[in-house]
């Protein structure tokens, strides 16, 4: 990147937060995934007017830009693979307003998912998604892939809670979407069309946020089912008779011996699988819920229910489930995450489909957890990335995984975007009338294509990217000109 | 309109589904709204291919294609304005299916929304949105217009209960957005950029809607307020205390006079409000939360509050509500009905706003009553378009109430959307920023602008229409061209 550019960028934001050295980049050179692209230049503003100078720039020297928040997606999404500006959007971190009146805050998009669920905890109230990295990611990455979390199979998922937000547009101008109200039918869906549009159509630089008052009780239970089966069936029955848990979510074998093996906390791992669910609400109905939620479980077969008397028992039997990542990741050091989704009443009919690809790729350490209410189950494989064979192998997993949600009327992701990872498979769900349509509407907000570039198969075929290094490796070579 | 085409179009749906009668024309020329707009055709498609073929045609032709479901729009979305074909949806009402399992509908655009309510309801489940209109109005009007209604204030509106939607573009393609599932962020959110679209994007042709399960039971109080300032304030309180009920209708006493004139039912014309709350859920949470409203009301100066025992005494508490447009339209013959939406806490506000409008356009009719719980009220004015002057006095009272709105954070639009009524004050809210946005997205899917064309001010100024009158005039000149 020629100096000119470094010079313009550090007199916009401050020579501090310009960073060039080859260890800084490498930081911002991947996320959760395997993907990996390094950036020429990390860029950290501190405001919307920083974020429209840098934006321009980008623009008059068709340089790609990148937004980044904390770097814990799942789909590639903030991987800069086309090399450029990686924008850190972390320095943007104020609560600017909790409006304990109107039920809503207005944030900056640094700030971290769990801070504000804290500090609108203190006023009574609740900010439902809770993406598994909650205590680190960001609201604008939250909202840029569209996450979701357990409790979303009964609050619904981020796109709920964005009232309105404010961008930053290709053209450097700022666009506010939305406002301060739930109903709002005022022109297009500008604020919809952004949520988990992944950086390619604008940069978020504000979010006002709804909020609901938090529940008054909560309770939970934990069934074992020796079958696999008849937990799923467990599930579909729960929601068939219109009980809508906060969480349902399914943790399966081999998910509790990985953590057996890690936590030696006694989890019952001659079970096929747990449930771990919670009801929230008001204190009598909550009781009620439960002992139905119970009722089931056993009709279903399982072979014990355990209710957590207090919170903290209700944590030790969340503990299975909250351990599974660090867990996995003990056995090899990238797991693949993946979040295909399928329409709840598929989940047993998914989970025969899973233990057959199990079967299939057998040298893969596999396991399956996750949302199962909604039927946004959590496939998982670990994988040594410095392995290309190992590399091909999960690629042809998530290909195969990707067909039998759509076989099943599912969708290929839930809750962590499209990114990289699974654009390859985009064009098999949205068909070529839906690329066309999602590229007609990139061409129209981003002509020149600076915006997150070569994400969503959005401009064609995916860029070549630098092969996964242990070591830092040259820059990829991509689609941006560099001054 | 070319014989030609009239020809084309017959041979696309039959001779007996293509309209150009004078007489036909006029039942198809306006909506609920004074706007009106002469088609030079009706064409009643049974099936999407034909929709595909009208597209395809109307493209070729350069001529305007304005899709209607059952007319009963409140801002003129549906008023075919430059002429051309009006396409009325209403043949295609199939419920495809209703899935229990999966806790989904499959419908055409046509199908009632109420007809779609009670059968759904045979099966335990529950589509909640409830436009005014639902007795009438469709299921694609509804998703086209972003319609809300009472119980949104729990449940949401429209657009969160739509999961997908098949849609003919402007090039006759048919695009599928969504799927069957609540968590999807596969690709650009398609789907919710159509939802409120009015039609301008894409002819809605199928949708899939998410159900829930029925509540297990209601309760309905009504709270009788001498001071409407008091009503208002206990709106605010209820929200903040973090109760949520279904629906919290006010009622002033200009509507409660108006009503008790035409019912002579011995409402209590005394009181400057009334709120109509409506709580649901588990049996035991519905007690209490009934109590505690009570008791909120009576803490801010209710004279009494009544609770339904039953059913019947529920729809007697509901009586005044549902009356108050049949009533209003006995004094004039159209009925403007706002609905611009502020953010909760500001409803005193907005209220004491409305009463020096009240005073300011004395000449005027005028009620107001509506959804208080999420900010969304109706104002009304009743009025008699063949009089010009009063008219203009109804625009100008459009453009103050716009102003208030705005001027404490709310919306243009909370559930009617822009249309033709509030076209040119949409710039106010959204910003030139915003028009420009919106502008690109629908010259990228719609770049001969066939789609119902003069609404949302998407191609600038709006186009001049035919002054309302009580004998079918000739048809509005505009921007199409016709064969």
């Amino acid at each position: 990147m020629h100096a000119r550019v470094i010079q313009a960028l550090q007199s916009i934001v401050g020579p501090q937060y310009v960073l060039t050295e080859p260890q800084d980049l490498v930081c911002y050179s991947f996320d959760a995934t395997w993907h990996t692209g390094r950036p020429d230049v990390v860029v950290l503003p501190a405001e919307t007017r920083q974020v429209q100078e840098i934006v321009r720039l980008a623009a008059a020297e068709r340089i790609p830009v990148t937004p980044r928040g904390a770097g814990t997606g799942l789909a590639g999404g903030a991987v800069p693979v086309r090399g450029g500006i990686l924008l850190s959007l972390t320095r943007m971190r104020r609560i600017v307003d909790i409006d304990t009146r109107n039920l809503l805050a207005v944030v900056e998009p640094g700030v971290v998912t769990a801070e504000l669920q804290r500090q609108v905890a203190r006023e009574g109230l609740f900010y439902p998604p809770d993406p598994a990295s909650a205590k680190v990611s960001t609201i604008g990455g939250n909202i840029a892939t569209g996450a979701g979390g357990p409790r979303c199979f009964k609050y619904g998922v981020t796109r709920d809670y964005v009232l309105g937000l404010e961008v930053v547009l290709a053209s450097g101008e700022v666009l506010r979407t939305g406002g301060k109200t739930v109903k709002n039918v005022t022109g297009y869906d500008l604020t919809r069309l952004l949520v988990g549009s992944e950086g390619t159509l604008g940069v978020i630089t504000g979010a006002t946020l709804r909020l609901i008052p938090q529940p008054e009780t909560q309770r939970t239970l934990l069934g074992v089912f020796p079958r696999l089966a008849d937990a799923s069936a467990a599930v579909g029955d729960i929601v068939a008779k219109g009980i809508v848990p906060t969480t349902l979510e399914l943790v399966d074998q081999t998910a509790l011996r990985v953590v057996e093996d890690y936590l030696q906390a006694g989890l019952p791992v001659e079970a096929e699988a747990v449930l771990i669910i919670e009801v929230d609400g008001f204190a009598e109905a909550v009781d009620r819920q439960a002992r139905r939620v119970a009722e089931l479980c056993e009709a279903h077969g399982a072979s014990a229910v355990r209710v957590a008397a207090d919170a903290a028992q209700a944590a030790e039997l969340w503990q299975a489930r909250r351990a599974i990542n660090p867990s996995l990741t003990r056995i090899r050091p990238i797991k693949v995450g993946e979040d295909v989704t399928v329409p709840p009443g598929e989940i047993p009919a998914f989970i025969r489909r899973f233990q057959y690809l199990r079967e299939r790729y057998r040298d893969l350490p596999m396991v399956v957890y996750g949302h199962a209410g909604d039927g946004n189950l959590h496939p998982n494989v670990v994988m040594d990335p410095r392995r290309p064979e190992e590399r091909a192998r999960v690629e042809a997993w998530l290909a195969d995984l990707a067909r039998v949600a759509l076989d099943l009327g599912g969708t290929l992701t839930g809750e962590h975007g499209i990114g990289l990872l699974k654009a390859p498979f985009l064009e098999w769900e949205v068909g070529p009338v839906g690329m066309e349509v999602m590229r007609a509407v990139k061409r129209a907000l981003d002509p020149l294509n600076i915006l997150n570039p070569g994400k969503m198969a959005l401009d064609g075929p995916q860029a070549t990217e630098a092969a996964p290094a242990a070591e830092p490796g040259p820059a990829p070579t991509g689609g941006g000109t560099r001054g």
